[in-house]
């Protein structure tokens, strides 16, 4: 496989050049410098490319074992790669200095996750889970909760866990089952909870001391549906008084799947109970555990956007360094003749740009939706953090799910650039397709996110989130419009924002019927979301195409030897709004179709 | 895995009420009964059904052993499986009466061919090869070549294989290095082969007693390119005089691939000549080596695709059973509310829909163009079989290209369906998109047959065959629009037609530029093809919604119960030409929006 370099100019570029703050600026953050930024990145590189990426092949090839005992190794050399990632106390980059952490803006957390994931995806998922924990305890655990467990899920000496589905509970998780039965009185305040939860990532291992389970059970009495669920904390190891670890808890791996990607994290079916009942504490209020969960699901959500992005690049890179070394066929004599790599070809070359102005412009949006969680949280104005919030809700799905589906359709093309090589699995295209194929399903399945964005996020506010979004996307066009040599990207631009605009138009209408509505969200989400994440997506690149002509004029590069990095970014940004904008325009048409086709169809008649 | 029901229904749709001669007036086949072409397509079945299918993913786990003295066992049953097919005359099935066939049309083969790769399309490589094996020798070999070898490929007892790329020669064979050496004059009419050949496709097996190779070869002093590239036979075992099995020839599996998927089908290196040298036998003509394998190619290519539509359909199988058994969540309360199957959701459907009606779509044109291939053979007139070849030309890449690249899609959407469990090996999602994703690559990728299409194909008649299929699609929007109930789909495939000839005519005026009509024809191609393949799909689904409408109005269903299949397909046409065509549409835009960002952006530049 290819080895992993960490894209840290293109992260630079979007940070310090792209976003409206620039890294810097942002509130909260006045005193984070550039070169601290820079640093960061730097390191983060390091690790990324010498440590994670190295053995990404190997654990893939290799996988998880489960022991008979129930233990579970996972593949050689994880343990050491995520010890070397503990120590240097990246578990904790994006919480804050009060916690622990190092606090510094989600931003530059986001792009350090996504360098690691792009080195080694599988690995990646062990922190990425123990931050949704982390997340969860922070925000509803009790204070002792906090002082227990908190300073060790930042470490990362422990990691943890988030239990949602069970087999009848999967997208609808009020079909929760898993109980949770309250001590005796004056026996303490913990409870007892038996059942079973499945696909569950990083669920037992042999890489961190202990394992704190996030878990939704039912209480007994509780009602039924959502409201009858609350979250628990149940670790693997009971922890004593003064910290130490305690007694084994009854919780055991049951078994590991056996899975198209992600071989080096075990996804594990966990049984609770099947002794005396494990012990677990109740997180937060009784019967709100969705709705604690549903906290950490959104960061949750953007980092598994952020996830898809990172492998995204490394397909991108490892189809690049295939195209320019692979000798095939010759160039045409207008551009020189002769023997040349595939990378000359213009049909090849279309599949790389493809590659390359997507995967840019994913991260664009998934950092510029960091960004808006940023001021959410340390703005000075109610009115700014509110207004962010909202954005950052609205983009959420889109940058899960868009980036995530088109992760795989990059990692595709990253198959077909190698040709028959790319079919064979020591090449390594083939994994990076197999590990990308679950982002689109975990976490809420796309689908789900479609639904959150056209159901929940829109129908709240009317679009007005979304509209001023679509203000911003206009307001860009205009810029392109008038800057000389990039006004037919102001034109597609623009036209892009007018479809969803139309589109957003019908799905408020009929999603507001109070009849048909629950249908009509239904029928238009999944295009609805890819029309808005193309749409978004090329707004991004737009801004990107403005950056570097400004870069250009601010004559911060010779004018006879151009900066390629700034060709590279203006040939991404003319691919990402004139050639791949236009696919996602087809939505608006696919929408205004209307539902009667879908309502009509019985997939079961025969 | 969900069992494979061979959709006989479906093939008798597009067989008897969609092409139009209906399978039966083909010319040369005006005495198929319907009768037997039904007996035919229900046998098929359940060869598929009962015995290929139930291998599937038992084949695929167990995948294929290389033994130390080179020697490949398939899965276990495989033999098994593979001769019940040879006996059961299977093979023979599109080979003339001559020849030992069975003498049917191609519309019918293609449709056994699919639904064998739709039950095992690992196992269906297998005679894939060998039918381009007896293509080459029934166009090229000598008659004592035929007499020798085309009885028992026909049989099924002997199997080929196409030898064509070395490490150094993959889309360019040209490249071709593997050498040819004749006898010494009086030692016989042999040639010695020496070289390595990869990426064999049952090069080596043990279920079949021999194995005839079809192998690109230089001659000593041959011109450098493809004018020094000439066609061998190289049988596994050698043949004497009486027909029996001789001496084991000089060709060795030097080691089997470890690939994404068909795990059951052996990818083999060759080794040709680690000894003597493998004897070989010249077929046609010195030096017309790439053109007699383009003779097979034309029809191995469009297996490829009919191969890719076999996967989907099983997808959609797998993907439906598994919607319409998994409860969660519940139907809205204007369509009756309560606990729901998953095919109940709209969003689901709409997952559901897009797969039925894009392989219903992909069937009805492989077929089409499988009855294009029967008239260029069989018409009584040169002139109806000149025109009918031309269109199969035209049709081929799009076949085969937009078919499998679909079929991957498909099969991606299946995963989805699944949430969860479609991740999971053993669920069977994951293997059929594991399988889908060689045939984009294999037997030319699909950028080589966008680059056949739009440059040879297109330019040789400056668009003739492909203007006159336009004509035809143009026919069909008129009727859909004149149709009671149609009309929304009469004009959204007419403004697909109309897209398709304004990037005809780019195509066809850039691509003829002396300087730069290379240039423009890779950078347009694969757009092109795709939008070509939407159009002429959506064509064929108008065509359906005409028939399905007509058999209706015959008065062959009782308007108290509807026929649901023709129902089903009306749904499928409307969201075809509505929901799908759309996104095919966008391409027009791609292509309009020029190649300059392709030609200017440098991969290789940082």
């Amino acid at each position: 496989m290819t080895p992993y370099a960490a894209p840290v100019r293109d992260f630079r570029f979007v940070l310090e050049e792209l976003l409206e703050h620039g890294s810097l600026g942002l509130p909260g953050f006045e005193e984070t410098s550039p070169d601290l930024v820079e640093a960061v990145l730097e390191e983060a590189a390091k690790l990324a490319g010498d440590v994670w990426a190295p053995l990404n092949a190997s654990g893939d090839r290799q996988g998880c074992t489960r022991r008979q005992d129930g233990s579970v190794s996972v593949p050689d050399g994880f343990i050491e790669a995520y010890c070397a990632y503990a120590e240097g106390g990246w578990n904790g980059i994006g919480v804050s200095e009060a916690r622990g952490g190092q606090g510094l803006p989600e931003v530059v957390a986001s792009s350090v996750q996504e360098m690691l994931h792009g080195a080694n995806m599988a690995l990646g998922l062990c922190p990425m889970l123990t931050a949704g924990a982390i997340e969860a305890l922070a925000h509803h655990g009790s204070e002792a909760q906090q002082a227990t467990y908190l300073p060790k899920l930042v470490e990362g000496t422990w990691t943890g866990t988030m239990n949602l589905t069970e087999p009848q509970a999967g997208s609808d998780l009020s079909k929760v089952r898993t109980r949770a039965v309250p001590c005796p009185e004056g026996e303490g305040d913990h409870y007892r909870l038996s059942g079973q939860k499945i696909y569950i990532t990083w669920g037992e291992h042999d890489a961190a001391e202990n394992i704190l389970h996030l878990v939704l059970a039912r209480t007994p009495d509780a009602p039924e549906g959502n409201r009858g669920i609350s979250l628990f904390l149940v670790p693997k190891f009971l922890v004593n008084d003064d910290g130490s670890l305690g007694e084994r808890n009854d919780v055991t791996c049951a078994s590991i799947e056996h899975k198209l990607g992600i071989h080096g994290s075990p996804t594990c079916t966990l049984s609770f109970g099947e002794n005396a009942g494990a012990i677990g504490y109740l997180v937060g209020e009784q019967g709100r555990g969705l709705n604690h969960m549903f906290t950490m699901m959104n960061e949750a959500r953007h980092k598994v956007g952020v996830q898809g992005i990172g492998v995204a690049e490394r397909a991108c890179q490892h189809a690049f360094a295939y195209a320019l070394d692979r000798v095939q066929g010759k160039r045409p004599a207008h551009r020189g003749g002769g023997e040349c790599t595939i990378s000359d070809h213009l049909d090849v070359r279309r599949m790389l740009l493809s590659m390359r102005a997507r995967t840019d412009a994913l991260r664009a949006l998934a950092l510029y939706c960091a960004a808006q969680l940023d001021v959410a949280r340390h703005a000075a104005e109610e009115s700014d953090r509110q207004a962010a919030q909202a954005r950052a809700e609205v983009l959420i799905p889109v940058v899960k799910a868009f980036s995530t589906d088109q992760a795989v359709e990059i990692a595709s093309l990253g198959v077909q650039v190698h040709g028959g090589m790319g079919f064979i699995e020591e090449t390594g295209a083939a994994q990076l397709l197999r590990d990308a194929r679950i982002a689109p399903i975990y976490e809420g399945t796309n689908g789900i996110q479609a639904l959150d964005l056209a159901g929940r996020k829109l129908q709240r506010d009317g679009g007005r989130a979304l509209g001023g979004l679509i203000d911003e996307v206009e307001g860009t066009a205009r810029a392109l419009y008038a800057a000389p040599g990039l006004s037919p990207l102001g034109e597609a631009l623009a036209a892009g924002a007018a479809d969803l605009t139309a589109a957003l138009a019908v799905l408020l209408e009929q999603g507001s019927d109070p009849e048909r509505g629950p249908d009509a969200i239904q029928a238009y989400a999944t295009p609805f979301l890819s029309l808005a994440g193309h749409v978004l997506c090329a707004w991004q690149m737009g801004r990107a195409a403005l950056a570097a002509t400004a870069a250009r004029q601010a004559g911060s590069e010779d004018p006879e030897r151009p900066d390629p990095f700034y060709a590279a970014k203006l040939a991404s940004a003319d691919f990402a709004i004139r050639q791949w904008l236009p696919e996602g325009r087809a939505q608006r048409a696919v929408i205004e179709a209307g539902m009667e086709s879908l309502v009509a169809f019985e997939p079961g008649a025969r």
